[in-house]
């Protein structure tokens, strides 16, 4: 069977009963798994992770589209981490039994359906993207909501499917096939956002860091604190602790500690494992060694 | 249905013939999986893992032991590790679907058939122990296989199965059910056994350190260095990462540095993800965290 993981992100990341309405579409479904989904309030987003076989995915996702249009305003929607959509970004990511071109061929087939069903203009990007210029998803959605109004009247951002305007309120999606990534956040000693921006700059990729990190800063909501909020693109070869550390060794240049990290999503345990390693000195620790993926195989 | 873990370790580590004939018996059967097998150079000792159905695993063991009784001669050898039989120690530990108490029964049928079948005295321990005098490993080890000759003898000493005298090559084997315990060393640079002798007590609960440690030291054949050779049998309650950081604590002491660590046969999956939590500040890891836990599922 092919197995992709899909990760919907939605904006809505306080209102409960909002939450749980978009999400009921997705649950107890059959051929894939509501493996869980994570509201932000700070980022006033949620994450929702699927698990199975992405043909049974499809219809379910567009109730899912459908539901999120009719609930959320993005007019009336504010939040630390950037959007463009009620539904803002459908991932699919290949796990098993099946390569990245049919995973892009799904995202094509979801977005078609999204553009037609709802009137929704629909992005391809990474793997997904028709065009090299679509590939990296913040270069979408730069501008947000609020910019895409005029943004997509621009030939060069044409939606690959559905109308050159934005949904009055749930804006544009962007659909796509990636690769696994971690999505991860280290929350830092200060409530002083311009330190987390100067260490995101200096750990992501773009700004002469690590070669599969993308970085970002962030307020967290009540607290009083920030955080450098990042995706890992590619942890065989940018590991999780070492990000880890690195972010540590530049916030003592502000006089600033770690407070902790946070993954959000899915953790591979390949990374997980890795990482382990490194901090009890193992030379190394295959999946093999822990108990469980034997007693779960078959 | 029941799932167990069994772990039998025999007194072999160097010759590769003979590791290879002693596991043949246990490879490729229905029922329980092979998972895998380190030997230990330095100990001159193989660890066993089977995981599966305890009722198809009593055969090939009583072959396995058979094996071991055939090819392995305890006056002739020698290891870092105590031990008293050709094959050591066979523990079972529940996993699934499986009460303490029945593998307490699955170890008296062995050790039943493993006395009556090949005359090699057995002793029950820890869960499976019919005296708390006989719960101890090392106590019941104490003397090793040249010791055991005369003690086997004593009134307090006579065997669950069997004669009351040990096998003149095989020695006694001890057959026994426990809680799942991990098995873990931590290298020094030091080739000093005493500076390794001093740290395990000061980690071992006998010597006033941590609960759910059992530790000793060990030379690390053909590297001159030293080993602190541990089983944690709690890892829910003395965590790796609080042992691994006490270790390198107590080597500070004398000047010697921690040069790694190894889990010696399986980790469970909650132990490593606590660990690593640890490392990276998560606030928690639960197992639904890592996305191989739901592809497996069901």
């Amino acid at each position: 069977m092919k197995i992709v993981q899909c990760v919907p992100n939605f904006s809505e990341g306080r209102d409960r009963a909002v939450i749980e309405a978009v999400v009921a579409p997705l649950k107890d479904k059959e051929g894939f798994k509501l493996v869980g989904y994570e509201p932000d309030a700070s980022y006033n987003r949620t994450v929702v992770t699927l698990l199975g076989n992405p043909e049974e995915m499809i219809g379910p996702l567009l109730s899912f589209v459908g539901k999120a249009a009719e609930l959320i305003d993005l007019n009336r929607h504010k939040g630390e981490h950037p959007r463009m959509g009620a539904v803002d970004v459908i991932p699919f990511v290949p796990i098993k039994n099946i390569k990245m071109a049919e995973c892009a061929a799904f995202a094509r087939e979801l977005g078609e359906k999204i553009a037609s069903g709802f009137q929704i203009p629909v992005f391809l990007y990474e793997e997904a993207a028709a065009d090299p210029s679509r590939q990296n998803l913040a270069d979408i959605r730069r501008g947000e909501f609020e910019g895409m109004r005029e943004k997509i009247k621009k030939p060069e951002w044409r939606p690959d499917f559905g109308p050159a305007e934005i949904h009055p309120t749930a804006g544009a999606v962007a659909v796509g096939a990636r690769a696994p990534l971690i999505a991860y956040n280290i929350n830092l000693s200060t409530a002083d956002i311009g330190i987390a921006k100067a260490i995101a700059k200096a750990v992501r990729h773009s700004g002469g860091g690590f070669r599969y990190v993308k970085a970002g800063a962030a307020k967290i909501e009540g607290r009083d604190i920030v955080q450098v909020t990042m995706n890992l693109t590619d942890y065989r070869k940018t590991a999780v602790y070492r990000v880890f550390e690195a972010v540590k060794t530049e916030a003592k240049r502000y006089g600033v500690a770690v407070l902790g990290s946070e993954i959000v999503g899915m953790l591979p345990l390949e990374a997980a494992l890795d990482s382990l390693a490194y901090y009890l000195g193992l030379e190394s620790l295959p999946a093999g060694k822990i108990l469980e993926t034997h007693l779960l195989e078959k």
